[in-house]
């Protein structure tokens, strides 16, 4: 301070620069050593989800000793009890159920799907799945003409007079030239969900629909219809794309070809399901909550491994791992296991419902459904009012999630937490490398032996990151 | 042009200002057609790569039909004329053979290693692989105490009066927290790489060493050693980690452990073989050559799938998609298929002293070895005099790449290609995502179904991608 008396005037007149410069120096090396302890605190998640993890263990238990579940059946309520008595071993503060009422669909006997009398070919088996929600056929069975399109503009033009008691074949594949396979599933799951109705439109008796996967291989891959009221409502069942690129070749050497569908599938009373629930209350804002979730139910193929047992482990071994490091959160951390994803997204609406009702603001909600593997990165959705000035505060994260392969982006999130966007917080869905995902989803190749334990361990900690930097710096 | 006329002077003094922001403009939108077309192409070449690659039914061939091949084998010569005439469909302009004499390793018979007369789990079997260049142990067999150490200072301590007579159990994990799996190995394979002579410099007679892995099973990875010859050739086997740590438990439990040790492994006489190489003639710049390659020789065990039949018949597919979107290089592009990376990295010695004779500048080299598995990258080398300006201009070009999940950085390239460093070109390694890289890596795991279609064609485009910039736009 001395040297200040020996100054010349024009020091003195450039004083005050200096004593900005000096304090922003000093706010800038608070900033600094804010970073260190963050980057430090994010690297302990790291290393205790990757030498202390149990996201891979549990999914090993649920996959293998509860096995699938889909919203209702007995697989259902058996992950239910298991993953709450999972969360009861944590410590957390709370644990609970929350009561949903869900769809109950069941598949019944394995679905009958064959070409009858093809010329060449004599009769043969195609692999089917029954989609979601399907009406079964007559008891006997349904035979008909197969007629195949590859857009709604060639169902259109063929019309009643092509169509009436005919089986529809929806063949358009996946875009295999799509970087992210999502955007291919995008562009091709129409005909799954909007299939039957359209071409029960023009008087189809039934659909048949190419696999939504972009591998070549006998697994038909499921998912959910919706049928338009207007319509009878007709039976629908995926193929494998095998057998679509069969039938289609068939259709092609022969002209005409008859295929009988057999299945009993039907939709029974609502059930009662639950939501899991877990939450580490916060020291400052308890009523502002940050959840991390994925969802429980699955389709009754495989083990619903990756969709979405991945999810709902990675979810409850954040928490985990939070007590584990002694973390005491500013906000309430909750962990939500959503029932009925796959088919009505009753857990996701109930939940939004009640928090709504309890006046719980969800500053921020993250969903890991899109498989377990390598982390690439999180995309941001969020009510147009506030999502601009959110995605600027968490784009400023992005040089200490970065060093883990972790890019920030605006896109989609997640199907439970969607009706949590009125609620004007921030939304964002876990993004994992997506090369593989649609190889397994909803399929019987959906198992655990497909889930690497590092990649599994990594989105735990990529998801325990975000949180922690939402909890500390808040939005 | 008109209105220059009215301008008042001050607008006539400002007319250089105006003339130099429309040249500026004019350049900047010639470089932004530039780099729509840059952006096209690359986008050409990824929707070639992923609806008619040939990368995948190519390794199904060279694992399934051919299988592994190790330096001197039979499978390394059948390997050598397969991919040769597979070069000879794509009409190149030159495909050859490049001969080189190579190490001839042979195995022997299947490895004996099993602990004998444990009080509590009587004898057993270790799961085992001979390290590549390994002794074989006497005829008999060797019996002796086995020692765990973790690190050179323990071995050191132990000095000859512990370790005289004994076998050495090197038992230093890989680190499970880093995130690129290729550090935790860097900070491991010391143990298998010098762990034979530092124990026979203290009359150690064998040593076990744990499998490279950061996944716990019972496949045994193989990989070389290193002798030091000023010390006993003692014989040396990988064991499984899962082997690791009950040889581990049982010394812990039991103190003195014999383990007894038969492998009649043995170097024959240096063999023939080949770098196989074919190239793409430049039309401006014929003697500049941007090579894409990997090794054609592998382990022993398992299919050599992704280490590194991938990288080969990616690097095959690279002047194929080339060839069929009728690009005509201004650089000569050259495929070279290095024989010998794993055991004497003689093929890419012989590349590089036979290019240094011929005097063919490298203008880069991009080598494929790290896996088929989804791009995550590019990382660069190359002699410093030069590599700061290289890497700078090759930076630029990642706006283009990013689309694609790529990111260019700085690092290691491809063991084959180091030699060519002294050549002041651009040297590239391709960096797919590492996580389950070491799970398979030089075991009989290391299998053509591992091999996901879409991660291994994306592999391929990204190395198309980078060569066509390097090729367009030169360094």
């Amino acid at each position: 301070m001395e040297n200040y008396r020996s100054q010349s005037p024009f020091s003195r007149f450039c004083l005050l620069p200096l004593i900005v410069v000096f304090t922003l120096q000093m706010d800038l090396s608070a900033q600094t050593s804010e970073k260190d302890a963050d980057a430090a605190f994010i690297r302990k998640i790291y290393d205790r989800a990757l030498t202390d993890g149990r996201c891979y263990p549990w999914l090993e238990h649920l996959s293998l000793r509860i096995g699938h579940r889909l919203s209702g059946s007995a697989g259902a309520e058996k992950a239910v009890q298991w993953t709450r008595s999972m969360l009861d071993t944590l410590a957390l503060d709370s644990v609970w159920l929350q009561p949903v009422m869900v769809p109950h669909w069941v598949r019944g006997d394995a679905e009958q799907v064959r070409v009858s009398g093809s010329k060449k070919y004599g009769t043969f088996n195609l692999n089917a799945l029954a989609l979601g929600g399907s009406v079964g056929t007559p008891a006997g069975g349904v035979s008909a003409e197969v007629v195949e399109v590859k857009s709604w503009d060639e169902l259109d033009k063929l019309n009643e007079r092509g169509l009436r008691g005919k089986i529809v074949f929806y063949n358009r594949p996946m875009d295999p030239t799509k970087i992210r396979t999502f955007e291919a599933y995008g562009g091709s799951v129409d005909q799954r969900a909007y299939g039957a109705s359209r071409a029960a439109k023009y008087g189809a008796v039934a659909v048949l629909v190419r696999s939504m996967t972009l591998r070549l291989d006998d697994f038909p891959h499921t998912g959910s219809l919706r049928y338009d009221s207007t319509f009878t409502l007709i039976p629908a069942a995926a193929i494998s794309t095998m057998a679509a690129e069969k039938l289609s070749q068939v259709l092609k050497e022969e002209g005409k070809v008859t295929v009988f569908m057999k299945m009993n599938c039907q939709t029974l009373p609502d059930a009662p399901s639950y939501n899991v629930i877990g939450e580490i209350r916060g020291s400052e804002r308890p009523g502002d909550v940050i959840l991390v979730g994925g969802h429980l139910d699955s389709w009754d193929a495989g083990h619903g491994a990756h969709d979405d047992g991945a999810g709902c482990m990675q979810s409850m071994d954040v928490l985990r791992i939070f007590k584990r490091l002694g973390y005491r959160p500013r906000h309430t951390i909750r962990c939500v296991l959503f029932m009925n994803e796959e088919n009505g997204l009753r857990g996701g609406k109930k939940y939004a419902e009640e928090a709504e009702r309890k006046g719980e603001f969800h500053l921020a909600a993250i969903e890991s459904d899109a498989g377990g593997f390598t982390p690439r990165g999180f995309s941001f959705d969020g009510d147009e009012a506030v999502f601009g000035k959110f995605f600027e505060k968490v784009s400023a994260y992005e040089p200490l999630l970065e060093p883990y392969g972790l890019k920030l982006t605006k896109g989609g999130s997640g199907a439970d937490i969607g009706p949590l966007k009125g609620m004007k917080g921030l939304l964002s869905g876990y993004s994992p490398d997506s090369q593989r995902y649609f190889d397994l989803h909803h399929s019987a190749d959906d198992t655990f032996d497909k889930v690497n334990k590092r990649e599994l361990e990594l989105g735990t900690a990529s998801m325990a990151a975000l949180v922690y930097l939402l909890d500390k710096y808040g939005l």
